[in-house]
């Protein structure tokens, strides 16, 4: 079965989702977005990811008329419309349509995408027996707090793992230190019993599920340290797990060949994992007795 | 009247040249391009730049029946529907449509688009006046040699120039020397007659025009020196100018507001423009006389 897809105030069938090669977003990668998690139907953590779109629709210099906060109910009724119970929404919003121009064009409507895609998000059986990563240069843009569309350098370090037989790349800078992995964020658990994790900066995407992990440390006996941490400590590290929207908290079991502790998923990383998916589903379920307000039109008497 | 656009093996009128939302190109910015100059009708250097879209291409392992030599016959013909005289012509290759998924698909064809742009390229008034650029930081990712549609910071260079009045922008690293322009490469002729360019590497673009430029040098009394130059030595320059395929050698008369010498075009970047133009002209006229090939088919006795 075909799925809907959202186009520029269109609900489609996906065959018929198609936008003009003239799109920015085509053209010049010139478009945000993001990826919510869908959880019993709803949306978890809406409101902190439309607020991340914003700010990177601002710090792109967007114009203010592109308004994130009208998405939502546009989000909840394709959700709706294809029936998806767990899996994600997507959304992204490039400058709009102009013949080719490297200048931004003024007062051009936004192009807006949305789709949908059906997966096992909390139920991932990959989760069990965790993942393997390898560590690749970051040879990204030095905005990669801006969530965009420019997403290739981060397809290549994937590919990069593949080629390697691993699951996935975490990326490091030239003094050899972690920035994030491909599409999460990365963390370990020294030896000792402390999370590190990067600081936030222009190097790192400031995650909506690594605030959320670093809120629920409060329910671990875990010390909290942001700091960048290098290959070698992450090599030797007692866990390590990557956090994403889509994959919440995963456990990484394999750091470049390097078995970290027993080669199986951490109890730290297990524990955040549950009590991640546990807010997310509490989010999604809140956000889903919140059915869209229809417009109500008031006749003038 | 509306365009003729190429997609995917349609000639289509420009309002109906769509591809799928779920174009690599769209949604990971997963897509090579290239823009040849057209004059007399004829396509100039297309052979230098398919090449380098076959590099482009092989660097991003681009499935290998990904094949730039049959794209030549196809811009032929979309020159010749659009009657395109003077201006432009583009094409892009992406990794082709996929339901969303950082890695990369296996055989699937890849999206070609192809269009043409009619702007006064040799007879451009600008370059009698010369432009003015200012200098921002480079922030982009370290495959700028590849050609690809990655191209937002080089946006939000020019938007930064445009906010401060000037025309476009050059780049910096963080030794303040000048990597290229936002869309350009950059080069400047120092007051003892030595033209200064970087060299190549990662970090620039392998420019067509920039190759065109060196080898008209003999015709000059310029000595070539490719090595990183400093802003300050920029500032200091005799003369200034860019180089690219759409606007072959453009005079830079001032950089961060000071006037380069008399604050007009110098006479080796207006003789450079000039021959370097007639190269184009000649190359574009070659390519004119000659025909795409007819495809024949040999009954068998």
């Amino acid at each position: 079965m075909s799925r809907t897809v959202y186009v520029n105030g269109e609900f489609l069938p996906e065959e018929n989702a198609k936008i003009s090669v003239f799109d920015r977003g085509f053209l010049f990668a010139d478009a945000a977005y993001e990826v919510f998690p869908v959880l019993g139907g709803g949306i978890a953590d809406a409101d902190a990811h439309l607020a991340r779109l914003a700010r990177s629709l601002d710090e792109l210099n967007f114009p203010t008329f592109y308004t994130p906060d009208e998405y939502l109910p546009l989000l909840k009724t394709l959700v709706r419309n294809n029936k998806l119970e767990e899996g994600l929404v997507y959304i992204q919003v490039s400058r709009g349509i102009q013949d080719r121009d490297f200048n931004f064009p003024k007062n051009t409507d936004p192009s807006v995408v949305m789709f949908t895609q059906q997966k096992s998000v909390a139920e991932n059986p990959v989760a069990k027996t965790g993942i393997s990563v390898i560590t690749v240069p970051d040879i990204r843009w030095q905005r990669c707090d801006i969530k965009t569309v420019g997403l290739l350098p981060a397809c290549l370090a994937k590919a990069e793992a593949a080629r390697q037989g691993a699951d996935d790349a975490w990326m490091h800078d030239e003094d050899n230190n972690i920035t994030e992995g491909s599409s999460n964020n990365a963390h370990i658990i020294t030896q000792d019993g402390k999370l590190v994790t990067r600081q936030l900066s222009n190097a790192i995407l400031h995650g909506i599920t690594r605030v959320s992990v670093l809120k629920l440390l409060e329910q671990t006996n875990l010390i909290l340290e942001e700091r960048p941490f290098s290959i070698a400590e992450a090599e030797a590290a007692k866990e390590a797990f990557c956090s994403s929207a889509s994959a919440f908290v995963m456990p990484v079991v394999k750091i470049n060949g390097v078995e970290i502790a027993d080669g199986k998923p951490g109890p730290h990383a297990v524990k955040l994992r549950e009590l991640c998916i546990g807010a997310a589903i509490e989010s999604a379920a809140k956000a889903q007795a919140t059915r869209p307000k229809r417009s109500v039109k008031v006749k003038s008497a």
